[in-house]
């Protein structure tokens, strides 16, 4: 079972020729990606590319789950950005029964969520994975250290060697303090950005802790690897195409649409990804997202006939994985009759369809990805699909798709503001 | 205590006497509305506009919102779009502790979540509010049928009577159901949009079950109202003028910021208010929205150096209702010891006022709405001033704000799909 991409209904919309040649520089972008080596001046933000070499750690992070998810009541994952959303963004849609009840922290700073945190810890077992890639980042680093706080009250320094996970880079400040307390310290690849590690130990151990099968996850990744290499790029080369082709026609926001309310996070990875590797040099399509049925009550009128710069992209899912068949009432005649015997399953796809052909019927380029269903793998070839995609689109653009100098531009602004030592403002 | 508007920053990237014109024009547009009457075109869309009237069956709803708090363990909010979204907004923003837990319903076709809400009733003590103003639309209708189908296994007629509550337009298929079956019936006004509804017995009882401040919440609608009154427009036509000047120079999207995580749901009610009410005739800006720092860590990147076609809206809260302190850890060596002794309350702000500077440094006209802090009195100045700044912006924009001939679209186009009788796809 793979993706499936169409981009027919879109593509119409481009001018003639625009998507054939795109579609050639995005091929040729892929054949640099993949033969980038240790000693190219790219290969430092690219070591997301085989997946294999991203996963490393695993029989620790399998072992440190384990005893996490017999020890713990609640696991706080204490990271911001591409520290969480790869994790978080599976855990939510998949939703395994069973483990430690999962809080997002360190992505904040409002007072009130930190009181919400620190509640939500009181008088159970914690263990807490401090997740950063530059630890100078204000929002974990303050949350480990009122954390930190909250649990010492109640930890031995034994205790809470084995309750504190450290990931970060090898050779970071957070290495040291893992070493001087006897944390486990997982690794944080120098050579993967945030949004990209997806498949390195940041995503890795939350994702085991929640109970979620790793491996099938990491085969689905794998696989796409696999069919991408195969097809020089294939169909992220071909999403990252068409994108271009609608961006030099006209189109400014990409709205990536999904029936199922459980993708929500999903989106929020994908807007991620692609707000921050294409949103600079007074460029790039936004990302936006919409969770239906709900935003087409919402946003389905901007959709059908607002502005024309919108794009549409369509996360859609083959098997919804339930079930709920209306029953006939024919006493109340509620005006529902015609519903009568059917699934959720097909009225949400009949939806599904519908906002599709009116969406485009009103002038919306739109793009349908199909994926078999929501699970493990699935999002294996998701993840590693719009990581190409993204890198292979940001390159047909002219940007860097590995930097993000506009938040590094907030953080000096913010260590200004706060007094922190040897920083100042511009 | 009122809301505090500063559009100075936005000002200064609009046109030399763009913002004036716009507002002559949308003090001209306030007059207008204030001047309408029973008999005017307009008019039937326009009973939001005093507050008083709107919150009509105020005692009827409080004694049943006072019954469901007693005797109900869930309150099932079944309604989509402007049917819930006002509700919501205040109370996940807001949280008042006890009463029954509230579950969202009717907003959604996916077989998942309407197994989720099926299973959230299992074995509780169930009360549910059907709020539908087209009794048509299908996710409300399918849900309330599924919903009946698994409440009558379990109740009485009788009390079934007591546990259903309909809320539509009088005249309605839904009150006649409500009459057949002895159901408190609340009245969705029918010259009131569901978008226009906060004021309306379709927020009321919900908030009320919720715990809420009705009388607080209705007051500050009141307060807002008369102030707007006495300033033809005041704060919400300098909004909407200063809107549609930045529309004139070529934006095309507004963000509205928030770095208070709960008011998540405050934002895709504004978003439904604007992208709904303009979003038509191929115009309108896009609203979208975020959530900091969470989403400074995504979208900031967009934000400070993308595509420059994007306005900021920052909702500013003055006082956050909280405090945590970070405690010095002098030992520890983290990195952080800038923050010793600081309240979060206080880095949050420090965050928001970084942002905002550097957002309007790197090209971005933003606008800041301070809101004195988080409760239901605010909620009422807040609503009412973005509905009359909606209605003066769509006016200034030449689209009629009050209708969505889009979302029409999607309905015909969906009933066409599932065979609905009398209705023919175009």
């Amino acid at each position: 079972m793979n993706l499936n991409l169409d981009v027919d209904l879109a593509r119409r919309m481009t001018e003639p020729g625009d998507v054939d040649a795109a579609l050639e520089s995005a091929k040729a972008e892929y054949r640099r990606l993949a033969a980038l080596g240790p000693d190219d001046g790219d290969w430092p933000v690219t070591g997301w590319f085989h997946c294999a070499e991203a996963a490393c750690q695993l029989d620790l992070i399998k072992e440190k789950a384990a005893e996490i998810r017999q020890n713990a009541e609640v696991f706080v994952l204490v990271g911001v950005g591409g520290s969480n959303q790869a994790a978080r963004a599976m855990i939510e849609a998949i939703q395994k029964p069973g483990g430690p009840r999962i809080v997002y922290a360190g992505n904040t700073l409002s007072a009130c969520e930190v009181a919400r945190v620190l509640q939500a810890i009181e008088g159970k077992s914690v263990y807490i994975d401090v997740i950063a890639k530059n630890f100078e980042t204000l929002e974990p680093g303050s949350h480990y250290r009122v954390l930190r706080a909250a649990m010492e009250k109640r930890y031995s320094k034994e205790e809470m060697a084995k309750r504190v996970i450290l990931t970060g880079t090898v050779g970071s400040r957070l290495e040291e303090i893992a070493k001087e307390n006897g944390c486990t310290f997982l690794h944080f690849p120098l050579r993967v950005g945030g949004r990209y590690s997806a498949f390195t130990p940041v995503a890795l151990l939350p994702l085991a802790v929640a109970g979620l099968d790793v491996d099938a996850y990491l085969e689905g990744g794998r696989a796409m690897e696999q069919l991408l290499a195969k097809t020089e790029g294939g169909i992220a080369a071909e999403y990252a195409a068409v994108r271009h082709a609608l961006w030099l026609r006209g189109f400014r926001v990409e709205m990536l649409t999904a029936f199922e309310p459980r993708l929500f996070w999903a989106e929020q990875w994908w807007k991620q990804l692609f707000g921050e590797s294409e949103g600079k040099d007074k460029k790039g399509m936004l990302p936006a997202s919409m969770i239906n049925s709900e935003d087409l009550h919402s946003m389905g009128q901007y959709m059908q006939d607002g502005l024309r710069i919108l794009t549409e992209t369509f996360l859609s899912v083959d098997d919804p994985g339930a079930s709920v068949v209306i029953q006939p009432d024919p006493d109340f005649k509620d005006g529902f009759d015609y519903l009568d015997g059917m699934d959720f399953a097909n009225i949400n796809r009949a939806a599904e369809k519908a906002t599709l052909h009116a969406h485009a019927a009103g002038g919306v380029p739109c793009v349908v990805l199909r994926l078999p269903r929501i699970d493990e793998r699935t999002f294996g070839l998701v993840y590693y699909f719009f990581m190409v995609a993204c890198a292979l689109s940001g390159r047909l653009l002219g940007v860097n798709p590995f930097d993000q100098e506009g938040v590094e531009e907030y953080k000096r602004s913010m260590f200004a503001a706060l007094g922190k030592g040897g920083v100042k403002g511009r």
